[in-house]
């Protein structure tokens, strides 16, 4: 692991999907001009209780003196190398209606080390038009393309009965993370990380709380 | 609460997350004939621990007997019950770029009860267009808007700098639940749930796993 500390093996998934978060902040705060942060501090900007961040960053070791607050610098450091944004991912697209249009014109993904190498499409009228400077790929060609020239993570943004096909192409080529725009729930064998970005589970959670409040 | 039952106020956020997974998954089931599962069966479907699923569920009640697994439509009920599924839930929407037409265009809303009822701009180009039967709004309009027909639920697809603002108006016109597209952490009042579709924060947590692997 290129000198980056051991990592216990057990740390919830929910604490790995809340620092990004926290890594964002810090870097904003370090951008900022702050160079120290209690957890009270970063806990109020991000919603999250300070003893909440306090556990969740003890699963890495000891990053603050007790009553002195974090090192912004370090802890920004930290969670960069624990993260992995160290280095560069290259990423694909499949799929390239408004949402995979949508992906292929954030710029945000270049600045945090995310590079979207090709963007694919079944649809006749799709492919071969130009789109963010990417010439749009027919999908048929995924399989040979990413066997010359491997990628990281897999983005689909597909219709929901065509997002398991798809991944399963990605899948069979190596790529072993796939953030996926599709409304269904797909199957990956171990070892291979998903994330949904679903619109509807996101409203049916807060629906919850909206209900208990009538 | 209209009959529903009284629900404890600790259960954690990450539990209420994953119940819409849950429902999803079960109304598939139903609809393709099954009467009964076990957390077992459910828990491969979902790439979640047979454990974590009973113990999620077990905060609602008794819903399984013991080696007999759950009924589905029961659950399914119940779940559509504590989630607050049984009604409509008016939407809009603000920020009409690819995002924004991607949610205008998604048909899987509606037949989940969550109503878009209008769609709202700030380009003088885009106001005034019409788009899947909404006539784009100007943002300028949304306060007044929102005083004459509330809505329960803001969708927020602008560039980042513009969340903040667009939130605030929300909220001061008693929005309480915002799904957010922006690439941003924002501020709302206790009893305002938040929601963020955020691609950047969905990679950075895969390259964890990724990075440890190789």
């Amino acid at each position: 692991m290129e000198g980056a500390r051991a990592v216990p093996l057990e740390i919830p998934e929910v604490v790995i999907d809340r620092l990004p978060i926290y890594y964002r902040r810090l870097c904003r705060m370090r951008d900022e001009g702050y160079t120290v942060v209690s957890s009270q501090e970063l806990g109020e900007a991000l919603a999250v209780t300070p003893a909440q961040i306090r556990k969740d960053l003890s699963y890495f070791g000891r990053f603050g003196k007790q009553g002195r607050g974090y090192s912004v610098e370090r802890l920004c450091d930290e969670l960069r190398l624990i993260l992995g944004l160290d280095r560069r991912w290259r990423m694909v697209l499949v799929g390239v209606g408004h949402l995979g249009r949508a992906v292929v014109s954030y710029a945000g993904f270049g600045p945090q080390g995310f590079e979207l190498v090709a963007a694919y499409d079944n649809n006749p009228k799709t492919i071969g038009t130009k789109l963010n400077g990417f010439e749009v790929r027919d999908v048929r060609e995924l399989p040979g393309d990413l066997r010359a020239d491997p990628v990281d993570i897999g983005v689909i943004a597909v219709p929901a009965e065509s997002a398991q096909p798809v991944i399963d192409t990605l899948v069979a080529a190596g790529v072993r993370a796939i953030l996926s725009y599709a409304p269904v729930t797909v199957q990956v064998p171990a070892g291979v990380e998903v994330r949904r970005l679903d619109p509807l589970v996101s409203l049916q959670s807060m629906t919850y709380y909206l209900r208990r409040d009538r």
